[in-house]
């Protein structure tokens, strides 16, 4: 998928039964990378969150190491010691530093990881890494998610040279129930210094993972882990407003973004997905208060699984964000059909036709317009359904 | 309930059939009423919520009228002048001024109320009010409510005389559907200056209807009205550090607590009744975060549904909150089991089987010790169940 790297899988058996839990990414030998990442802000912050943090520091960074099913989440000092001995176990078997090996880990939160496991598997694992493994990697990655999830934005021309950036994910519930949850993984071949690198990789998680809620619960091992290689011969990027740096920052942004919605699209019990639109706001922390309120609104989201084009959810939810509007200047839009203008609903039974319909379908637009500025934010939720309840009531029987 | 104030209700059939949705709480010719309210601070206010503000700034309040079914909230002027011409009618039928009428609406947002059918049933009202009538009334303004809530506390000792407090209440989500939400009447015959009873309202609401949530939205139409008629011949109290004050204080706060933990009980789909005690906090407001943002959270709502002795879940809604704190000294309690201590949890299969029978209580207890100060606050909240997708996915259906 990203000329240099190689990924692959296996099953340790480490908790899973009957399926592949442990990915390698590697960078093929002779090859530069640098990489940045973006964690999560809980304080109950994983072990591997914190061995990445300090690898990164370091840089000299070859590979990552990923298991599903143990999150090796709240477990103190004795978790550190194991994913470190993870990293070590992978670092010898490439014949590469321990150091310059990641590890993310997702999955219950509070058992400690099993270590034997993935020392028996080890070679397997690295037998297995090949330039089109992205697909089993992202598979064994998976714990609720129903779906493996990758994307690839290639050609992007940058200084007269094509660049890729492609990538997996997973997620499901953004914390998923007991599982911690949202692991994403992207290299790319383009040559960038650095501190560009970790420039765009933090503006770009800001514009994707940083807008999707699926319950508005944030996990104790979100990662987020880009590398570069330098194979693509571009010119290096070391100017941030340089024509090729921003070339490179929209394929990056592009494909956050898509791994998002598809985390979205396969949030637990999902349905449906919506984008959470708000415009006319004084400012962009107004908006984005606005916006995550009525996204994490159990109301607003059962109201589109239903199907039902219910705009008094959307603005009550709007008028408790904290923000100062007057709702006398508030407008709402369900993809172009406007429901509520000026502080009032539009009736007539053709706007509501017409509502209904937009909410029948798969993907659906609300625009909310405050009418209080020239500020907006967009936000990606998706439905509340049974299964929700169902996933999350019953996940660790 | 109250000596000196009598309650009623009809069915005006003007949204619902076969029930009574029009209650009225009067207080006999002869007393001296004040009153006090809180109010929601949902920027869409609905027309009742404006009202009362106004008409409680005069005082000189004789009356309460209330209607399920419609909200009279995003109804813009003509929902005002509607909401006066209910008080009108009111206040025509009891001899009074139009201005001691209070009014309170519930119900779907965005249509109006329809006078005429309020007219038409008046007489019938007035007729229906006597001493007793306040159950009937409870029962009148109930929507998704399963079961109409009222307690009284009486004998409260105040300078010698026995003082009685007692009201009424509706709620369910805390905006339900598009249903426009809590609903809560107080009276008492206690003697207490205006000011004295505006603050012990505001304190009370905050220690009590401020501490709940069942899905974390708040409605256009969230009221809380107090009106005492001094009927019970105390020494008028005038002082609020008084020992009658404080005990009148204790009254109003045990009744405002109790029909607030009944709306919580009858929660929409809910089974069990949580309350979430956050200790160890740097100052009440971190503690407030914290218990709100778990109280909040659907992953941890699901897991008492699933009766799951789910800690990881409160945890990581707790490292979420944005709240200071070492995780390696948090402790947490179901009822007095302790099942993770210092920042890890407590295994063995003893503590699991403790834990999980307290999540087979109908009430749970949740206590967690931040380690980080002396501060503490208190959340109520229950379980997220299919029922609560099933009300809130089909309501307007």
């Amino acid at each position: 998928m990203v000329p240099g790297f190689l990924a692959g899988a296996v099953a340790s058996e480490m908790r899973y039964r009957n399926r592949t839990d442990l990915a390698l990414i590697a960078a093929e030998p002779g090859t530069e990378v640098v990489a940045a990442g973006v964690f999560t802000r809980n304080r109950f912050a994983a072990a591997p969150v914190e061995l990445c943090k300090e690898r990164l520091k370091a840089q000299g960074i070859r590979a990552i190491l990923a298991n599903a099913g143990i999150a090796n989440a709240c477990t103190g000092e004795e978790g550190l010691k194991r994913a470190g001995e993870m990293t070590r176990i992978a670092a010898e078997a490439l014949g590469i530093a321990r150091g310059a090996v990641l590890v993310a880990s997702t999955g219950v939160i509070g058992m400690q990881v099993a270590v034997e496991p993935v020392r028996r598997v080890m070679p397997d694992l690295v037998a297995s890494l090949r330039p089109d493994g992205w697909e089993d990697a992202a598979r064994a990655i998976m714990t609720t998610d129903t779906v493996p999830k990758m994307t690839v934005v290639s050609g992007v021309e940058i200084g007269g040279k094509r660049v890729t950036v492609g990538g997996i994910a997973k997620g499901s519930g953004m914390i998923a129930p007991n599982m911690a949850t949202l692991l994403a993984f992207v290299c790319t071949d383009a040559a960038i210094e650095w501190e560009v690198l970790e420039n765009w990789v933090r503006r770009c998680a800001d514009e994707s993972f940083n807008r999707i809620t699926v319950d508005g619960d944030t996990s104790t091992n979100d990662t987020l882990l880009v590398l570069a290689n330098g194979r693509a011969g571009n010119t290096l990027i070391s100017d941030i407003e340089s024509p090729g740096s921003i070339a490179f920052g929209e394929a990056l942004k592009a494909v956050l973004l898509d791994l998002a919605r598809r985390l979205v699209v396969d949030g637990e019990g999902a349905t449906k997905l919506i984008e959470i639109d708000v415009t006319g706001a004084p400012d962009e922390g107004s908006a984005k208060a606005v916006a995550f309120t009525v996204a994490n609104s159990p109301l607003v989201k059962t109201a589109f699984f239903g199907e039902d084009a219910n705009w008094g959810r959307i603005v009550c939810a709007a008028g408790r964000a904290g923000v100062d509007f007057d709702p006398a200047r508030v407008s709402l839009y369900f993809d172009n059909v406007c429901v509520f203008r000026n502080g009032g609903p539009l009736g007539g039974s053709d706007v509501e036709e017409a509502a209904a319909a937009v909410f029948r379908q798969k993907e659906i637009s609300v625009r909310l317009d405050l009418g209080a500025g020239q500020c907006g934010y967009t936000a990606y939720t998706c439905d509340f359904s049974y299964d929700y309840v169902k996933i999350n009531g019953s996940y660790r029987s």
